[in-house]
């Protein structure tokens, strides 16, 4: 499995994913799931992605291979005006993929599926988020829904719906997709840090901050046993029950 | 969809379920998932459902109707001596109601699958809790994993994780499965009150508190809406990330 969250505030975008991948419990590896396309001061691109690790690497590859190769036929994702059109394209490469291997005839244990979030923003347009599905269409965020989930999506949701703020900083962004995640990582054995973000600032138009969180990084520490404690105390200050009532 | 949970605590057991069916979002319906087989003094038995709603029906049908008719074959639910047994005979008519519908050849959109939750107490016998699965087979809760839950059990999981403690009071418990039905319904929309409940108190061998939620509870709402500010309370009280660490 795998977990992403992208989230569209005020201020920007803000991107994390896992970096756990499994082939059942016994084989499971660390791969980076989080991908950037950028032109400095003209575009900011970040894709994640969730699925069959095969195809998510061969959609990334074309990707990258069609932004390098001048010859290569375009459409190309560095090139595209909007992004509208790089989440097309992007759709539409997903598509391919998966087709080539279903089309084979091919049978598998798990199936040759993906889904992405793709989310930047290109010269004067808005930032904007979109989550792709396998068949290559795609819905965009908006003030109603303002951030996508992708892989093991549940158990991180309840915070996600009760605190998000699209006025947040990003530093209480961070703070709640932390939290998010560790609800996630606590209860599905194949959602693992390392965890890479990125956080991108409206009108930026180029990389923001990335990094990774490490397993034994402080700051996580602290947000997870914090929140257990927090989350304790929370619901020792409701009521009790009566059944006399 | 459905979610049920069962409990096991020092004091005894507690079950609760939602009421919802549905076939389709467009075809929603109230249906009772929890089932009570009583012998005053000697046993209580506490089923509870979640699958495919004609399969569950006619498990506790045949369950009831060889339970009442002295003449029908045994085993009977309301003789078995150890709660082991009675779980034993939930999975083998589960397994048969299930494999008569596959059996025929019929397909239908959705499978005939279910899945059940048995708890209860018998005679000298300690309080035991079983979950079910649509094989026939089961597992039984233990001091590690003291509770069970059955339909859209991942929204709801993390509290209970987080704040399960078997010395707490009946009344504590309620709280803690009320929070814990709360964030299941407010993400999903085929679980939904009333939600019916059973209190089992160790040794009574009797049938113990039972009710029903309704959509306006007070303590429910109360529940629901201080849920939400006590989650944004804890989350607001822990430190926000900082980018320069």
């Amino acid at each position: 499995m795998t977990y992403c969250v992208a989230m569209q505030l005020e201020r920007g975008l803000l991107f994390m994913s896992d970096t756990r991948t499994n082939s059942g419990v016994d084989n499971i590896s660390t791969f980076r799931k989080m991908f950037h396309f950028d032109v400095e001061g003209e575009r900011s691109i970040t894709l994640m992605t969730a699925g069959n690790l095969a195809t998510t690497q061969a959609v990334v590859s074309l990707l990258q291979e069609r932004s390098k190769s001048a010859d290569e036929r375009s459409p190309d994702i560095l090139d595209l005006p909007t992004m509208f059109q790089v989440a097309g394209l992007i759709g539409q490469t997903l598509r391919e993929v998966i087709s080539q291997h279903d089309d084979n005839g091919q049978k598998a244990s798990s199936t040759f599926s993906a889904t992405m979030l793709v989310g930047g923003q290109i010269g004067n347009g808005e930032p904007r988020l979109y989550l792709i599905y396998p068949e290559g269409n795609f819905i965009e965020a908006s003030a109603d829904t303002p951030y996508f989930q992708i892989g093991e999506t549940k158990y991180g949701r309840p915070i996600l719906v009760r605190a998000y703020d699209p006025k947040m900083s990003f530093e209480e962004a961070m703070k709640l997709i932390l939290v998010s995640f560790d609800s996630t990582i606590k209860a599905n054995l194949s959602v693992a840090l390392p965890l890479d973000y990125h956080v991108y600032t409206t009108d930026s138009l180029g990389r923001g901050r990335t990094g990774r969180i490490e397993p034994d990084d402080p700051y996580y520490q602290e947000i997870s046993s914090g929140w257990g404690v927090a989350l304790r105390e929370a619901f020792s200050g409701l009521p009790d029950f009566s059944f006399e009532s």
